[in-house]
């Protein structure tokens, strides 16, 4: 009986132990603030104003934590520079999580549902910092 | 000499209006806030971290409004994500004007001294917000 009783201890410490660090690795990864930048190529006769009041809907979705949108500014054309895409969106997020959460959320769907035709490419750089 | 008189007037507002505009407008650029976002992949071999404390001095350069330095978020491999880089800098500008100084601030210059032998590209986007 002894000896049943030391072996359910024991299992009970190596469950809490095996479970512990995923636990503190989800609550880290959760914690980690990151920025989700996206380029916009909008195809020929596209309104760019009309697609950023399109766009603005996204700095809504509930998960985002600051929005900036923008366009190319005039600066120097230098080769490392890319000035070519029409509108740039910055949005940043208290977790990873949340830019997940972000992904499925109805307006971010809806917007994409409503102007995907518009762009020719997209290009997405997803960053902890 | 009414006429003269007339003429003068006449000319004082046409130089005044065309003038002005230009003010205005080199007011307006002056004012226009901007990210620089710079994209940087290292050469095989060079550490991660020891690159981003060189690159950190960057967001020290007297111009900079606000600056973020980031690593490749762990955010789904979904084809418009590049997540190929290493180091991600988002540096912030109150005016485009203060994003062209901090091209020659000797701080920056320095960096890239010390450094562009580190990295196989560099890509950089600057859009106004």
């Amino acid at each position: 009986m002894k000896s049943r009783r030391k072996f359910i201890q024991t299992l009970t410490v190596a469950g809490a132990a095996a479970t512990l660090p995923i636990n503190l690795i989800a609550e880290q990864m959760e914690k980690q603030k990151m920025i989700h930048q996206v380029f916009f190529w909008l195809k020929d006769g596209v309104d760019v104003s009309d697609f950023m009041k399109e766009a603005a809907v996204l700095g809504k979705c509930k998960t985002v934590d600051k929005f900036y949108m923008g366009t190319p500014a005039p600066t120097e054309a230098r080769n490392v520079v890319d000035h070519s895409y029409q509108v740039a969106c910055t949005l940043f997020f208290k977790s990873i999580e949340d830019q997940n959460v972000y992904q499925t959320d109805p307006d971010h769907l809806k917007f994409i549902e409503r102007n995907s035709n518009k762009w020719s490419a997209v290009k997405v750089y997803d960053f902890v910092i």
